[in-house]
């Protein structure tokens, strides 16, 4: 039997509270030049400690073991979709990231400016790391003047640096396709193609970026040295079945950054405004009797991460627990904190060790643990499992589902 | 998504080391009769114990909760290949065991001699368990008389007491058959079948077998109490993907005995011949450079749990720490020292327990355990997980996969 089809079955609608905090990137590991301590176990964090005495603890595998997911996978996978079955394309990605408001059936691309020589041949595939600035006059001038692709809409959004993304609005499109991308220097650009060639949505798609080919390419001739552009893991928006039916919750998100506000939005969340952990705390509890489930981010456990910045982490960890005290004038019925991944400050990068997740609600039992710890987390009563089932625990603990069987 | 094709997907060729270092048969459990201890933990390990300060410890499932593998399936799983999807066949295994070296396409047999009456009635399936010797007499006999069956070569091979195998080397042959083994006594032998009728390798195979039976039993008609003969797990060389292909590792192998050889050849690992572990670890030093995976096989621990002997076996993973020093002169990138099973000492064979499993490298974590245990492995960062997937987790710590999704 399908187990989310059971999960269905059983769901019953309550009036509980559901709220996900995601630290970003949380998890770490201990070195010896840490003293053996992850940024977690050496920050001062005493509301996390009360919390963790009455909580349940353990660890999760993002997507599989061994496997360091991007936020996409991440969080597809806190959210209950099984991120092997859910795939993004990089393209929807990276609009998401930009701001981009992705609607069902868009294809998405990644682009570059990179620089031709007078035979089309790729000399630099990120044309010299132009500036951010000259990349968005670029994008300005492509967007000025590149409206529509016959009956398609086209959106162009610039990035940092050499990057870009292209948007395609319009009917029967579809992903993916190779890309138009030689992956090195001193060939031209080629061709894109269907992945699948029977598809007659990536056939027209297909078409459509040579049609785009055509038209912005003379835009930027005599530019130097952003002449010319690549564009990689165009995919249309995948369909993913809508949060709140899947699991008879309103969900709200409460992100600051776009990558997040997007992803939340391709399940189907309500996006709320918010700049601080602060404020995304208070419009929290304004907004407790309007949505059933909260999806609050804090990214900057993973910036520091990202960094090697082991006191910048622990610093963020602190600064996020002194904040908790707001969110907590309304505790939800069920409450999870942990991360989308590790992102360890000696990797400096997204990892594969299974983040610490810390559960508490009325009927979650205590791990008898005191602080809220990779090491603590390692022993607790939720074991190690993956990402994708933290959800179905957050509504067993809302008391959601019927019992199985007589 | 198949997680196979993923794993390969993300695989980045690097330029690291990784070992497998495996105690055969090392997962025990602690039992009143030895003070709460097992072998691992009453053993003086001082270099296993420096070594767990910076790894991660978990245990290992070999195939599912409750199953006791064989070598094959154990270490089948060690090299990352799922034991219930790829399996060897009994007669396959045995002959790696007696040193036979497989091609391809051979199909396999165990073999037992069996006293016949002079209806052809089994009266005992052992022959009175004869003496090897008599075992390496009878099979020379068979040898020198039947090399050829048609166009197929036959190999006929000793093993102890009444134990022979025999393997058929030929084109368009397969398995697997029925027995030709009553499996009591008191009835004839019965004649082999293949297991699908309609697989032609199969029905090849089993005239083969009739035809050879009908060349064997009059060489054997004379001799007492070993007048015949009974074969089982009759099966070809199972198809497993190279283990260089699938992981991007040249393998090597360093084992004492045949079987395991034979096992690391079946996936083509290269064998490097060392008679003791102080041998094997200083040809792993004189071939670091020309390999960047070793599986290095320590078969002591399994022999005395086999024998129910907790002291030999404590003893022998104490010989196994002393050597350790030897091996760590050149420390590999990624290190896993584990078992392809548990031998506890109380049950005197292999058993279903998970076994032990460290892992050691830059990016590995502390889970800040003084020892190596089976005790300290419960709590450990890399929880309890199916054995297959300790490759996996070897390549991750090796760096050796891009990141999934943006």
């Amino acid at each position: 039997m399908n187990l989310d089809a059971l999960y269905s079955e059983l769901t019953l609608k309550t009036k509980s509270k559901l709220v996900l905090i995601v630290l970003d990137g949380l998890g770490d590991i201990a070195t010896r030049e840490q003293n053996f301590l992850t940024p977690l176990e050496a920050a001062a964090t005493p509301h996390l400690d009360k919390l963790a005495r009455e909580s349940a603890q353990g660890r999760m595998i993002p997507v599989a073991p061994g496997i360091s997911p991007g936020s996409g996978p991440g969080h597809l996978g806190l959210f209950g979709y099984d991120p092997l079955e859910f795939q993004v394309g990089r393209g929807v990605i990276e609009a998401l990231g930009l701001g981009v408001e992705l609607k069902p059936g868009d294809v998405a691309a990644r682009a570059n400016f990179a620089t031709l020589n007078d035979s089309g041949i790729v000399t630099d595939r990120r044309a010299g790391r132009i500036p951010t600035e000259t990349c968005q006059k670029l994008c300005a001038m492509l967007a000025a003047k590149i409206k529509k692709l016959g009956d398609t809409d086209v959106i162009i959004q610039a990035g940092k640096e050499h990057r870009f993304v292209v948007v395609f609005r319009g009917r029967g499109l579809e992903g993916p396709l190779t890309d138009a991308d030689p992956n090195r220097e001193g060939f031209p650009i080629p061709a894109v193609h269907p992945r699948d060639e029977a598809n007659a949505g990536q056939k027209k798609m297909a078409a459509l970026i040579a049609e785009f080919y055509a038209a912005a390419l003379p835009i930027l001739a005599r530019e130097k040295p952003a002449n010319g552009f690549l564009m990689r893991g165009i995919a249309h928006q995948p369909h993913i079945p809508l949060f709140e039916k899947r699991y008879q919750l309103r969900p709200a998100c409460l992100a600051v950054y776009p990558m997040y506000k997007g992803l939340a939005q391709l399940v189907g969340m309500k996006k709320i405004e918010a700049q601080t952990i602060q404020e995304q705390f208070e419009r929290y509890l304004r907004e407790y009797d309007n949505f059933d489930f909260f999806f609050i981010h804090y990214k900057y456990t993973d910036k520091s991460g990202e960094d090697g910045d082991f006191v910048g982490k622990m610093k963020a960890i602190e600064y996020f627990d002194a904040a908790l005290p707001i969110f907590l004038r309304k505790k939800p019925d069920v409450l999870v904190i942990t991360g989308d991944h590790s992102t360890p400050c000696a990797i400096k990068g997204h990892s594969w060790h299974p983040q610490p997740v810390l559960l508490h609600s009325a009927f979650c039992g205590s791990d008898k643990l005191d602080r809220f710890t990779e090491t603590g987390a390692n022993i607790g009563s939720l074991g190690i499992f993956e990402s994708k089932f933290i959800i179905r625990l957050m509504q067993a603990n809302a008391r959601m589902f019927d019992k199985f069987g007589a």
